[in-house]
């Protein structure tokens, strides 16, 4: 599978869809921070994010421009979004928060992107102490969430990469090994595949699988370990997510038995994958799988999160999230159960809702593979 | 040289002095959010910084807190500065804004980490609309600008690394060379010098040299041009940010008046570092001797950043930074001058401030060293 780059109609497009659902949501325009958000808007990404701000400006009633320190002007300039974007540059020394609120409604309604820096948004709320902000995915939570042919595409050229690392981490030897040295082995493999950057390469063996968010340790893996392998990162600029549980050797009845409980929740939710479908209701089918099992306590987080330019991102599989799956998401799928001190068993897929259900993007098999 | 892990009690340190800083800045306490300022007070850094909020409070009046995650508490409490630290957890679908809001002052007066979330702070803004909220560098800037000594020891170490660097680099080809091949060797020398993360390998040839944030591109080096190599990265956690400017071969009379001009400033700048002496005053002094020369309006940016645990921290030496220079403190002197279109020049050492005077932590030497 290959891709080609996005166009700058490409970006154009995205500016324009953003300003109408802005402007469906009553707000005056759009701010936006380097980033997941500038870089779909745009295809500008600053070498570093710092304190000198740089700021996308997508007005209901305006031309885009972008708030830009002088000496970042030349990066920004050959960006393919850039096209039809003024440039309004800043220099050290002068107070940039002075140039924003003169390009801004004093009275306006701005949404803000969620992981613009406080600084900034303390500067201009000090500058337009009138403006009302909010965070970018609570009043335009979708912005980014359904994603064009072209990027379910990078999602299934990055899922396909992190499939074949998979298949080759299964060969590799675990017992006697640390969980640092699978990792990465593991990280290896997927810069083999395609990879630009590795994420993370969470493996957790034994009792460090039953902590969720474990990266690796030096702990060394036993005949007898369940192993969670939870990996991804970037491919041409769109992320990977995948777990997949193994055990070293023959698995006990209880381990089966957790393991079986996991793969059929992760089934059931995937099978109440369509359009118009809550995003909570996902959650719900899984964690009832769960809970009817008696395990529901050791499913400690959502079933799901969307995956794009970021690998958390909306939409969210949670309680609480009541909109509607809408063809073209992409999210994980991903019940675990984890016994502390014990095990944890973690099953994830990428997903993407097809105009009648939904598709897999991680197709390695469910079936726990037994490692040597 | 080699360095040993900081204590727990280093932490303790750590948070008492801001908490003391605070009270005298008449705050209620600091809101601290994952990057450089949570490493600095637990030595905790998550995985990734997400959507999922997690903040220490450190209350004038109170024992620190840190709000996490429910699934990252188990990463949380090994970690060296947690000790004194109570943990207040939440799940997926709690709301975490009314948690933080329990733990707050309502009529409060907060700092704010500058790189919070803005999505977070708007969360607390709303929960808590009679506090006030202010970023951390505009209420109390030299929080981390003042270093221990073991601080000091671990840029040291950093600037030795990225000097050893330096000298392996000017011995590889760079005429018919991109910049890019020859920022991959940068990369590879800083890596196999000790740093376990490269942030930077900026490669301005000829043209590119003009642009102070060029990183590097597919540019050929060709025999005759200017050459800024502006590199750093992290080591042992603390950060290198070193520049120095080459020629592949003979240089023309204007290249070396540039070369000296600016030689010329770093050296006048480095020589004003003093305690007392105020940051722009070190600005000042480098613009001096630029603007005598009458390439004042090519010396574009200011002249230097502190650095620690990350590469741009107060204290800046920027006009209108009226604060003085305290023993311990570290930063950047980098003066340049910027010919568009042309080529460019800059000099930068990082220099820690001794009780009377300055003392480089980058040794490597100013004269234009003549690449092939």
């Amino acid at each position: 599978m290959t891709t080609s780059p996005f166009h700058p109609k490409d970006y154009v497009r995205r500016m324009e869809r953003a300003v109408a659902q802005a402007g469906d949501a009553g707000l005056t325009g759009l701010l936006v921070s380097p980033g997941p958000d500038l870089a779909y808007f745009t295809g500008y990404q600053p070498t570093a994010i710092t304190e000198r701000i740089t700021l996308l400006i997508l007005d209901v009633d305006r031309d885009p421009v972008m708030l830009v320190p002088k000496l970042e002007r030349p990066d920004v300039e050959p960006a393919p979004g850039a096209t039809g974007v003024s440039l309004v540059d800043w220099a050290d020394g002068d107070d940039p928060y002075a140039v924003v609120a003169r390009l801004l409604d004093p009275a306006g309604r701005y949404a803000v992107s969620d992981s613009a820096w406080a600084m900034h948004l303390l500067g201009l709320q000090e500058r337009l102490p009138d403006c009302r902000y909010s965070a970018m995915t609570g009043v335009l939570p979708m912005l980014r969430a359904v994603k064009d042919p072209d990027e379910v595409h990078r999602l299934a050229v990055a899922g396909a990469a992190a499939d074949a690392a998979y298949e080759q981490i299964v060969g590799v030897r675990f017992a006697g090994r640390t969980e640092r040295e699978i990792g990465a082995d593991l990280a290896g493999f997927l810069r083999e595949q395609g990879h630009s950057q590795v994420d993370f390469t969470i493996v957790g063996s034994g009792p460090n699988g039953a902590k969720p968010h474990h990266e690796m340790g030096q702990r060394t893996v036993r005949d007898g370990d369940m192993v969670i392998l939870d990996f991804g990162g970037l491919c041409e600029g769109y992320g990977s997510d995948t777990t997949r549980t193994v055990h070293v050797g023959p698995a006990t009845d209880e381990e089966i038995e957790v393991f079986d409980l996991v793969r059929r929740a992760q089934q059931a939710a995937f099978e109440a994958v369509r359009p118009g479908v809550a995003c909570q209701e996902i959650d719900r089918v899984a964690r009832r799988v769960i809970d009817d099992a008696g395990y529901g306590r050791y499913f400690i987080h959502r079933t799901g999160h969307g995956i794009g330019l970021t690998t958390h991102e909306p939409p969210y599989l949670v309680e609480g999230e009541w909109r509607p799956l809408v063809p073209g998401m992409c999210f994980s799928i991903e019940p675990g159960v984890y016994l502390p001190g014990r095990f944890g068993v973690r099953i994830e897929d990428i997903v993407t809702v097809t105009e009648d259900g939904g598709r897999r993007l991680n197709n390695t098999r469910h079936e726990m593979h037994i490692v040597s």
